[in-house]
């Protein structure tokens, strides 16, 4: 049979992995394609460079154009990122009715929606396993491994650069920003770090998995982010000592009234199995209705991990090459028509439980006018840990785990106990959330 | 579109989840199909008993053969088990021409070759993705989201019902034969434990995903059964102290001579991640050379989890009923053609670590002589536990772990210790795993 031509566009981190494991593993993929896959050509800003990469034999251009307008080419492979020249090379490659396989989670999450009526316009498939989560295979899980399912939730560890912080605070007792400062040092934190500490990155991963779980459109920009800078020393240790781990979770939840769509910090108790993924690792739990829980680790970035993602999907576009478009699996799992645009929810109206962190004065009735506040906001408690006065100051720390509450009334209750006389710091507030 | 036709065989455990799962998540399943499925007929031995699920609209036969015979059903789902009529019945479906769908992990492990030979002829599917590790999605990872890779090995906690007496073995200090006796009250066993506890069940979903990760044919026979009937409280608490952690693996392994396929109880470190599975849930682990280690994780047997991966097989079925054949994903992820007879490696040349508890008379000269008979057969030591004697006997169990050696080195080595004066019983060895 013949080989199956493709491009890629650009040779970086992910491009050159790409070309290493399409070649190394040139027998082995086809065993399983049952046709050769040919790199036709690739495109460079910078051709002149030494790429991590053998390109024997494939066509360089520093034209990506080019690329994407060679008739030869069936298959795009768009590996730049951004939402820039790449969306526009995209949609050119659609628009020449070739198939594109991306690894670009900003240009999905934010630009998919009109990416994929395109490409349904033109029976062409736009594949994006590499977008999210790496190397471990979650968009075909949930788009297919639990296609019987209604989901009802979902969270993970969609960044490792944060896990790798919040880890090192646990095991090592380290603070914030000296992690960060090793991190960056390490090259698995970006110089501008916002990206991966403040949860854009994660907050693209989720949005792309929320609507492939709920079948829902693409809604980057309702998503709730909120990052780990804040997450203290003490606030890990106390976690500990409660019986949780802090972890940097994306979650998406379908709730009667609309979609939960957030990306915080989360205190989850240290038993789950999603607690113990340390490091830069990645994971994701999917609940089911049917199946349960269930969990899918791997690593979530990097050259071979991100390309092992990335020639997956496109042997499964190789597979699907001769098959009706009609009946190919959806972009988002669920039929273009059939896409609901369920509500996603304001965070004032999400219910979660938290953990608290007061500081306040050592005197008689503190504890008294706190609670009596959480009691006229409706919260309740389900565990208090009073701390000896920690420094020069006298200041108690008091930490406090409530039973699940609107967001609305928990600003309430917080607004009004830093209005006390007492309590002399911000209150540091973590969602809580038990994934069983 | 016209619903797709489904016939049932089998309406126990299994089918019955099924049905409800179908009818249950009848519109998610449809939105994400893009046609409806409809539950045509299905076949029970009994037909007047009660089923756990609505059959209503249902046309019930105690006749399966007239399910796979009906010209109206397109796609048969085989949830009756066993490797007797279930065969039949499965080969007179593909010589019907119709496409199959079953969770028997027996007949697909001991006459899936046949059967798959038989379904390429005559251009249908057999999807089993529930006999495996219930409703993880562990077959697609591998077959699909993993098709860039070459597999190096994988690992798996692939019996509920193994993991379920470790576990409780571990956390509560109990005895095998207890747990045991439990879990036969509470259904988590059979009345005759054997197929679980001894590790057929297991070899059975290891031949298969063995032959998927390797593209070579399935030989059920060839594989080494362990079971856990063995392993002592004490055996469980050396380990925990050492820092390793006991479970039921199989694992399926390429070497640069064959492929390992063996099933038995493994000291794995307690960090790991699959170390840290606990109860009656699976786990896979598997290491692609590109993406490294990755893990699946869920229920692995139950009513409605495993029917989520039979309703999986059926939307996967429903989506390729217009594709060409010779593109569809490869039963066994390589296409026929390309599997290749790779030989399974004799237990014998297997080489692991291995943990060992010898128990000896309190004399001068005991270890000199253990020691002195390692090393000439080249086994290394790489850590010694000896206790206080702890019976009435006054025997000393001393514990080892060593560096991996070949098995029939070490059954030597084995053979010759337990010839001394002064050890007085079997010696207990557990094979080791860094799953690095």
């Amino acid at each position: 049979m013949q080989s199956v031509k493709i491009g890629i566009l650009g040779l970086g981190t992910v491009g050159s992995g790409t070309v290493s494991v399409l070649k190394r593993n040139a027998r082995e993929i086809s065993r399983r394609a049952g046709r050769d896959i040919e790199i036709f050509t690739a495109a460079d800003r910078d051709t002149d460079k030494n790429f991590d990469c053998d390109l024997t034999g494939v066509a360089l251009t520093d034209d990506a154009f080019s690329v994407v307008n060679n008739p030869e080419v069936q298959i795009v492979v768009e590996l730049i990122g951004g939402t820039g020249v790449a969306r526009d090379l995209v949609m050119q490659a659609i628009d020449n009715g070739k198939h594109v396989v991306t690894a670009n989670k900003a240009l999905i999450a934010m630009h998919g929606n009109e990416l994929f009526a395109n490409a349904q316009e033109k029976g062409v498939t736009i594949a994006f396993e590499a977008a999210v989560a790496g190397g471990i295979p979650i968009i075909k899980a949930m788009r297919e491994g639990l296609a019987g399912n209604r989901i009802e939730w979902l969270a993970g560890i969609i960044n490792g650069t944060g896990n790798y912080i919040l880890t090192e605070m646990r095991d090592k007792g380290r603070n914030f920003s000296d992690v960060l400062v090793e991190a960056q040092a390490l090259g698995y934190a970006e110089a501008d770090p916002t990206f991966d500490v403040e949860g854009i990155d994660a907050a693209h991963k989720l949005t792309i998995m929320a609507s492939i779980a709920f079948g829902i459109p693409l809604q980057f920009y309702k998503c709730y982010t909120e990052g780990i800078s804040k997450i203290a020393q003490e606030d890990v240790q106390y976690a500990a000592e409660l019986g949780y781990r802090i972890k940097h979770l994306g979650i998406a939840k379908r709730t009667a009234s609309g979609v939960e769509l957030r990306v915080h910090p989360t205190l989850i108790p240290h038993r789950r199995l999603i607690a113990n993924v340390n490091g830069v690792m990645n994971a994701v739990v999917v609940k089911g209705d049917a199946v349960g829980p269930t969990l899918y680790y791997g690593a979530g970035a990097g050259s071979e991990p991100t390309a092992s993602a990335v020639v997956a999907d496109i042997v499964d576009i190789v597979r699907a090459l001769t098959s009706d478009p009609e009946n190919r699996v959806p972009h988002l799992a669920f039929q273009p028509d059939a896409i609901k645009d369920t509500p996603i929810l304001p965070m004032s109206e999400v219910t979660t439980s938290y953990y608290l962190r007061i500081q306040t004065e050592d005197k008689p009735g503190v504890l008294a006018n706190i609670t009596r506040i959480f009691s006229e906001q409706g919260i309740n408690i389900e565990a208090i840990l009073q701390k000896q006065p920690e420094d020069d100051e006298g200041l108690v720390p008091i930490i406090m785990l409530t039973q699940p509450v609107a967001e609305q009334n928990m600003d309430e209750a917080i607004a009004q106990i830093e209005a006390l006389d007492t309590v002399k710091t911000t209150i540091m507030r973590i969602r809580m959330e038990t994934l069983g």
